[in-house]
């Protein structure tokens, strides 16, 4: 259940609903101090169970702190965990719910626009493990999504942009009107409430029609092939590290050319969709010398079988394909275009 | 999907019908000597994963290392592992497919007794954490549970005891005239292939009635609030350790004097079923000073809500009701009751 609407309403009226011996609100630093100011006094007696901040963070002992935390409050398996974050937050929490137990319910609250758009909606759970991204984790829908715009007033503005690049993908594999839309405002002119429950709506049908990702899913990673190899290459190089949306962005200009190269998309998709992005996002620095290091970590995608790398691309604007099988000479191409 | 036939006909068929890009056995030291010669041979081109046998070992680090092994062999989501071995192998190799890139096929091939007879049916998957049991996992149905009688060959005299304990839980909540049929036959007497598929068919019934153990399920936890909390206390102790069958026996007399209490066994039927236990598992050796800590360790049971314990016991033999609350003070004179 996705409801987006003021916290203030959507939060008292799901634990009324319910009746949980133990609530706990997992928060880090950052939401602590900007977001549960606004979620404290909504609740009845609660845990707050406080992690440092940061994709970094999301590592199998930042779980074993959490499950800790969870059973030195004595929660048993009527608990509820209310996750108060962005992606980190909500994945990493998520699954130790999931998990605890067996699994207890859990509730994503998320407070970033990436998170609100993409992260909160689906199922998809899990850390990091071996500088592999979402590597470890389970499936499982949230008891609740509740989702309040509210919280982007709190966001720096590259979490913001980096967000938005979910919802620009969102409209390019299954919205080819609203891609028309947004490409064609200015960044203040956007409307975030609308395309939360744009990208939300687009989400939910998607993953609903496919929960474990066995086909139609693999369309909401359209960019994310190349762009988590790219996010993933530079995570450890302070200078260079990208947020999510930001390699995101990338991934999906170079995957946009392979849609090209198949004679998918016309020069003229191809340039309108890099346009925009470079506009919004910039270019990525990626030299030469990265290409072959993320060429290779393509093949650590959960998406491949066996040796060989499938992509999701662009059929033209609106419609993606899925497990297309790309080749690592096409790849390395693909980002020679990029850098251009 | 549960086959009891020998391994020889039920791993090839199985794999026929599938079509994994790659195989992984999951063994101990143990099942590596005696069980996976049987197996080696059935299996195209595989990869072993070794780890140490145990309860002890059935941590986050030795998960760390299975899911370690599975990444550096390039493992995708399209792979399958095989785990060879009692509960702890598939408790753990289960609980590691299942969350390894959100979840990879997994085939269980119990290899004793209790395995065979509870832990490869209902898709009970865990780890133990903070010393304890199973308290991070999750439920998943295996893809196959291929059960081979031949494997209990390899299985010394206290391990095949400790699995017959399930057996005779099963017949107490849901079959009295088969507890009549078991208690009557003497040790050598017993037809394993025969109780291993009446256990099965009792698990399968209940846990495909209640997967995630919301109601019913939960009678199968009979002998389990006390006897978990007895295994567990002795846990660090290498000369008191039990094995789970052993400590479970003791957990079913302690209970079935709770029921007893309530007035739901006669005083005859309460002296057959602790005269059985007795003559095949002795007394554990249990004392006084012991008790609160044993008392004290029900609270972590998943099945608790909130501050109340809550047992599963006897209504009559054959019969089994759930969510009974009984207090510390019972539980201290049930404990009291067994050491007589």
């Amino acid at each position: 259940m996705v409801r987006i609407a003021p916290i203030s309403e959507s939060l008292p009226a799901f634990l009324a609903s319910r009746n949980y011996s133990q609530i706990a609100v997992l928060v880090d630093e950052q939401t602590k101090k900007h977001c549960y100011p606004r979620v404290k006094n909504l609740l009845p007696k609660h845990r707050l169970i406080q992690i440092r901040s940061g994709e970094t963070q999301k590592h199998l002992g930042t779980a074993g702190e959490i499950w800790k935390a969870l059973t030195d409050a004595g929660f048993d398996r009527h608990g509820l965990l209310l996750n108060l974050g962005g992606g980190v937050i909500g994945d990493m929490g998520g699954f130790c719910a999931a998990t605890y137990k067996r699994g207890i319910d859990f509730v994503q609250l998320p407070t970033t626009l990436l998170s609100q758009v993409d992260a909160s909606v689906g199922g998809k759970l899990g850390i990091d493990f071996e500088g592999l991204k979402n590597h470890i984790g389970v499936f499982r829908i949230p008891d609740a999504v509740l989702i309040d715009a509210g919280f982007l007033a709190t966001l720096p503005f590259r979490e913001l942009r980096s967000g938005f690049a979910e919802v620009i993908k969102h409209c390019l594999i299954a919205d080819a009107s609203k891609w028309e839309e947004i490409r064609n405002k200015e960044w203040e002119e956007q409307n975030w409430e609308d395309l939360i429950s744009h990208s939300v709506a687009i989400k939910e049908k998607i993953t609903e029609s496919d929960p474990t990702e066995k086909g139609l899913r693999k369309i909401l990673n359209f960019g994310h092939t190349l762009g988590h190899a790219i996010e993933t290459h530079f995570l450890e190089d302070p200078k260079k590290r990208l947020l999510h949306g930001e390699a995101i962005a990338a991934g999906m200009i170079t995957e946009a050319w392979l849609s090209f190269k198949r004679g998918w998309l016309t020069e003229e998709e191809l340039l309108q969709l890099e346009e925009f992005l470079f506009t919004t996002y910039g270019k990525a620095d990626i030299r030469p010398e990265d290409f072959e290091a993320i060429v290779a970590l393509t093949a650590q995608d959960k998406k491949n079988r066996g040796k060989e790398i499938r992509f999701s691309l662009l059929k033209g604007i609106g419609t993606c394909v899925f497990d297309i099988p790309v080749t690592k000479k096409e790849m390395t191409e693909a980002l020679q275009y990029y850098i251009g």
